[in-house]
């Protein structure tokens, strides 16, 4: 399997059912519906929603019981980013080479845009529940993992924590709590909830979960690692940026040469994960797990 | 019946049923926990969620059907005036005689603390769905009805219109757009997702939807009449800013004379509504009528 082609595929149908979904046309309000669509279509690169559609397929053969859960997570994303750029946060001009939302609509319409996109996600969850007749439980099971991930339990806890801290506060634990829930949370609950979606057992939902979580902390470990490492043209932004700032990360823990361990070892875990499944093709997740932890940007 | 009394005796369920919801303890982000506490817990009237738990009981003539959905509405209500405030919008320092969110716990956590009860909120109506089981497709129809009632096809989409408006853009239309959706719009689904949780049939939600269009209009206009005719000391506010910032209003629009009249006319078109209730007790939604209509904060 070429993985890039497979997620571009599945890239096409979450760009389509986003643009379904996304409001627009003119109106007293087409502002804030400009904005949302603005920061919707920058160039994601729809990692979590295509692991939702993918883990779904896993499951039940199919990636159309998810739908609406992976629109919804790329939702999420998406205003965490527009929330997280602003000035009263982390103040970010650029991302992904284009101006921030605030930059161009304004922090008013911002604030706005990322309370619509966290609404609209809730909103399309729910209206899928109609869609789910056969696995409704399981549906709602999904919109729970996914709201609970987003949240103060979750993303927004992360993000809190984050921050507040700074290099005087932070310590490994700190650390692995900002990580797990300002980014790691999502990503699991991606995985997760594309699998109750399907109506996954138990078991294999725990399965999903640990698989999750291993993708999580190593995808984390990874930007850090490219932040000393990558290539400024391959990802679009400067390096060494957390050397300069003397900024606590995984480096400052393990030093390079033990955090490439561990992304590989996370990485050996999470295909370890999937041997639950060893009557089905997994070889998407197997091929996920290597561009994760050896990806260039 | 006493309004006064009965609206004490549902606030006092509200109150308890938030404190229960609302995230507390130590943690690494407990400071957004307390931000969300602050602001719901700063005095609020709760006279959405009130009407909720009323709607509730005049369907099925019990309230806790409704509940869950209840404390949800007070919770975007809430999160909405804490964004509403924030410096990049409204730039308000206090509100019901407290200092506003931001002034106490900064604009970033006051930013998290509104995504946070906007996230909660949608987790809250969720977690009902399992307690709903004889009245699940009423509670599900109530979801989406609060939902896009807060989103921007509402709420979110009435304040958009609102900041980027000004006194040389509005006129008839755009003001009832922006009130009809700013604030209307919750009030409305106060009302009809009550009914909705509490297995309404269709005549029903459609009679307590024309109730709640009057009464949500009444409750608008009533404030640009209180700004010129009010008592500074029973509102907690200074009046006539509507006069001097030249702001226009239903006043600008009606004058005061027929403004007063047409809270009058609203206050009948929404008792004339209650009609297809009359086998059951009403009294609490004519004298919130009366109330709202002639209200001095």
């Amino acid at each position: 399997m070429n993985l890039s082609q497979e997620m571009d595929k599945y890239r096409i149908i979450i760009d389509q059912e986003l643009d379904r979904i996304l409001p627009k046309g003119d109106s007293p309000q087409s502002k804030v519906y400009e904005a949302m669509r603005y920061s919707i279509f920058a160039g994601g690169k729809r990692l979590r929603p295509i692991i939702t559609l993918k883990t779904s397929e896993l499951i039940c053969g199919d990636y159309k019981p998810a739908l609406s859960i992976a629109a919804a997570i790329e939702m999420l994303h998406t205003y965490s980013l527009i929330h997280d750029d602003l000035p009263a946060m982390d103040n970010d001009d650029f991302r992904r080479g284009k101006p921030t939302n605030h930059k161009v609509y304004g922090d008013a319409i911002a604030i706005l845009a990322g309370d619509g996109l966290l609404n609209l996600a809730f909103e399309t969850m729910i209206d899928g529940i109609e869609n789910s007749t056969e696995k409704t439980n399981g549906y709602i099971k999904a919109i729970k993992e996914v709201g609970r991930a987003s949240g103060v339990y979750g993303m927004i806890g992360g993000q809190t924590a984050d921050i507040l801290s700074d290099n005087s506060t932070l310590n490994e634990q700190l650390l692995l709590f900002i990580h797990q829930n300002k980014t790691s949370a999502l990503i699991e609950a991606s995985i997760v909830a594309g699998g109750l979606a399907a109506g996954g057992t138990d078991d294999q939902i725990e399965k999903l979960r640990e698989y999750g979580k291993a993708i999580g902390l190593s995808y984390q470990i990874r930007d850090d690692i490219l932040d000393r490492i990558g290539d400024k043209n391959k990802l679009g932004k400067n390096i060494g940026s957390d050397e300069v700032n003397n900024k606590f990360t995984y480096l400052t823990l393990y030093g390079l040469e033990k955090a490439i361990e561990k992304t590989k070892e996370l990485c050996d875990n999470a295909i370890s994960s999937l041997s639950i499944f060893n009557d089905k093709n997994t070889d998407f997740f197997i091929d996920l797990s290597h561009y994760l932890t050896y990806r260039e940007n």
